[in-house]
């Protein structure tokens, strides 16, 4: 669920165009979202963002190669979460990193997986932003990496420049720390920030945010009295082209299991010998039949109700979608190269793609493991067999109704043996494209030249539903950069783009955070924040 | 394909009853199997060996720790074929053992996979028995295991005395080494065996044995001039009942691929983020339905024909069958426990368990694998999906035939983007109670005590089918003692039993060895052979 990706994959398809999704053909294909709103956002609406400050910027010019150290150090940190690898030990970094900035008041938050971070910084301001972010990254990929994937390397990229290749490179260490190197130069420059702001991180994003829940209710009186949430981010792709979103979908994460038992038999202790499927029944084959209940031959979503809870998209979300699709028709071939595909799901037109994501949910397998996976031969019937599968949730699922439907759907075909264990979940979240945080924030991209694309939300999750949904606060991610390769090898953020580039570089993204800061501290004066 | 594990496998059904299989019902149960001869073989009828070597007995009771020894330093050599591990030590040393044991020509055997070992003892007889062996074992299974399983460590087990646990301790090195330790003693008492020995092994029969016919091929020449071969086998249950097995089934064992392609669309670089899954095909939902039509949702055989070939059960085949499972139907229960399962496959009574042992074919997972399978959460689509699958064949199934008809199912269901990779494949074989080396060995039974169910084959597989087949040799399978585990944690073979166990220890299987030799050299001196 790296917020990166998330965007990498919303851009792609917000790239697309248009409205209808074609009649759905028999069971193969995503139910019809009715587009029927025809204007369409357009940002070049919202004026440039007007402040300027000079001297904060000369100061991140002068301390460039510092701030670059700064995201090295970070990136150099391990911190796989689902390894708990360098959790504890990057946890203690950034709460560190938080008090050296000025950060009166900072601690870990023990929750009943790994610690989040709180920070108050109190510029003894009227009003507060709250700036999530995570300190926690995906596992290696065994291989693939061409550089040490915690050394922090340097690499030129011929077609972007300098750029920092390592794990959290983008995702999410790198533009977070460029944001704490802007807040660090105006408290230096300018003694303070124009805003009180809590910084409260996890280290379980890339888990699901199973215990972020726990880290905001400790400080749930403090947090109600803020004005809004901020998370800072590499918006950019590899043109310069930058864009926002103002939602994620939710996220249903499970493993389901079949072993040996009682009433669908099969080996209970251990693997027998594979010459035993003559007499006994197989937990694989059983996960496997199992398994091909909830999708149809070409693998689209076959539960019974499944998009049932489903909501038609509203004016705004269509009029961002017509905004975002619109003239991008062309560019479906480098959107499905970039992915490494011939085509869109079962050869849907691109704009249906791009409905889908935005609109529509998933069934995912992440992965599959049963008996003997290492080379050559070797005859055994295994005793169990696991799934991971993944469903990403649009308003109005939720990830209990989505897990009752397909433990309906399993039971319905005679697979009630079959265990599924939660392993996380959380609702969608939303924020209006009218929130004052919003535009203050496309006030600034107008002021760097950009006019960004506005999604509704993401094909991906993230846990903003505490803010969003139990604070009540509008929340907002952004920043200026270009990083790519979450969730994969070689992950990079461009630190030095190439001359003539319109992709930002370290400093500039660093001076957008400036602005950016200053802005949403305005926007958080005005009413219906 | 352990051969201890076919012998258990087998004989757990063997030791099960009756005639007929029930009307099968619908797509989920096994074709009819037709028993009509009424008549059953019974070992009782055949007198017990006569020969009586008792300098030879002496000389293995005076080198009793010194022949545990033997044992002990060739489960210490690991040789995982698999892995590729030790394999070339192990071949090394077993070509080393023989040379120290007399053999005058021997040699290790190039092929395109792990080397064969060959060994020829000319005692300047007139006939010439083969000794089939097998240096590999089995990979380790990561957890389990109460023991280093290459520290040759002797454990003393509440139930059967003193047993070397160790992986390799009864598949196959065990015995093979007793074997030897038998063949020491008769040449260091007697000066000589009583017939020329030619010892092939192989380092691969765990990998199905796909290059030992290269190893046949090249003495097939000498090896056609033999009378018949002969492989050392612990067939004695925990009880110390022996037992007889004349053929084993033959195996087709195949991985099937899904990946991202042109045709079926997903990934094909690499994995992708899970969120993709809304506009992008899933390999691993493609694999799980591609499998799905192979059997049907309880786990029974659906390709189309795939039993059209098998012939039913001759009249000697019928005979063996009710003399192993007559009068053995109270043996259920333990058989089931032995084996960690419920109940025989989809609720079939244990007289039909039997007979599909001996007479059906299999469709087996030996293993699946796909993306994340590590601990905790990780969201991608990955971008292949992988499963192990094998078919235990029996008369007249071939595994190109087998594997023609899954190809064609997979195809007819519009699968044909499926890659099949087949990694191993060969015929059963057999060979006839009234072969004279059959009747020989069964008179040794005798002489100990033993009246042996005789099984037909077993549901296991092995490559004897380049001897019975190929040279037209007959072949049979020997010994006494007792072990366990082979293909699981914390295998064992008795070394010393507990007091009034029917079980052999080491020394009188070595004895046994003794006689049998003897005893074949006899029988192959017979017309017929």
């Amino acid at each position: 669920m790296s917020s990166r990706s998330r965007r990498t994959a919303s851009l792609l398809s917000a790239a697309l165009a248009l409205i209808l999704l074609p009649i759905a053909s028999a069971a193969a294909a995503p139910p019809r979202i009715e587009i029927t709103e025809t204007a369409a956002f357009d940002a070049s609406s919202v004026a440039a963002f007007a402040g300027d400050y000079a001297d904060v910027y000369a100061y991140l010019h002068q301390h460039r190669d510092a701030d670059l150290a700064q995201l090295q150090r970070w990136v150099r940190q391990p911190s796989i979460s689902a390894q708990n690898q360098g959790i504890a030990q990057m946890a203690e970094l950034l709460r560190k990193d938080l008090q050296t900035l000025g950060f009166r008041d900072t601690a870990l938050v023990p929750t009943s997986g790994h610690p989040g971070v709180y920070g108050y910084y109190d510029a003894g301001a009227a009003h507060t932003l709250v700036v999530y972010m995570m300190y926690d990254v995906q596992p290696i990929e065994p291989t693939g990496w061409k550089v040490d994937a915690f050394a922090g390397t340097l690499v030129d990229d011929p077609a972007l420049g300098k750029v920092l290749m390592a794990r959290g490179a983008t995702n999410q260490k790198g533009p977070q720390r460029a944001f704490l190197n802007a807040l660090d130069a105006i408290i230096k420059v300018r003694g303070k920030p124009p805003v009180n702001l809590i910084v409260l991180a996890e280290g379980e994003e890339e888990l699901g945010s199973p215990h972020y829940p726990e880290v905001v209710a400790k400080y749930e009186a403090q947090l109600r009295k803020a004005d809004g949430v901020f998370f800072p981010m590499n918006t950019q792709d590899r043109d310069g082209q930058a864009s926002m979103f103002l939602g994620v979908k939710g996220i249903l994460y499970m493993e389901l299991e079949a072993k040996g038992n009682a009433k669908s038999g099969g080996p209970q202790r251990a693997e027998v010998h594979g010459s035993l499927a003559a007499k006994l029944d197989s937990p694989s084959w059983r996960l496997v039949q199992a398994l091909a209940t909830l999708t149809t031959p070409d693998g689209e979503i076959a539960v019974p109700g499944y998009r049932d809870a489903i909501r038609a998209p509203n004016v705004e979300e269509q009029r961002l979608f017509n905004g975002i699709v619109r003239g991008r028709e062309s560019e479906q071939a480098k959107q499905l190269e970039s992915l490494g595909a011939a085509r869109w799901k079962n050869g849907r037109g691109f704009r249906d793609a791009a409905a889908a994501e935005l609109f529509d949910t998933t069934l995912n397998i992440d992965g599959l493991v049963a008996g003997y996976t290492g080379e050559g031969v070797k005859t055994i019937l295994p005793h169990r067999a696991v799934a991971k599968v993944d469903s990403r949730l649009v308003p109005d699922q939720t990830p209990d109704q989505a897990l009752a439907l397909i433990r309906k759907q399993l039971d319905a075909k005679g697979f009630d043996d079959i265990e599924i264990r939660k392993l996380s979940g959380y609702p969608p979240a939303q924020t209006s494209v009218d929130a004052p945080l919003t535009r203050a924030a496309l006030g600034v991209y107008r002021k760097y030249g950009q006019t960004p694309p506005v999604a509704p939300r993401i094909g991906g999750s993230a846990p903003y539903y505490v803010f969003t949904q139990t604070l009540g606060l509008p929340m907002i991610a952004g920043g200026l950069g270009h990083g790519s390769g979450a969730h994969a090898p070689n992950e990079y953020m461009v630190v030095e783009p190439l001359k003539g580039s319109k992709v930002a570089g370290l400093e500039e993204g660093e001076r957008f955070y400036v602005d950016l800061l200053y802005s949403l501290a305005d926007a958080l004066k005005q009413p219906g924040k």
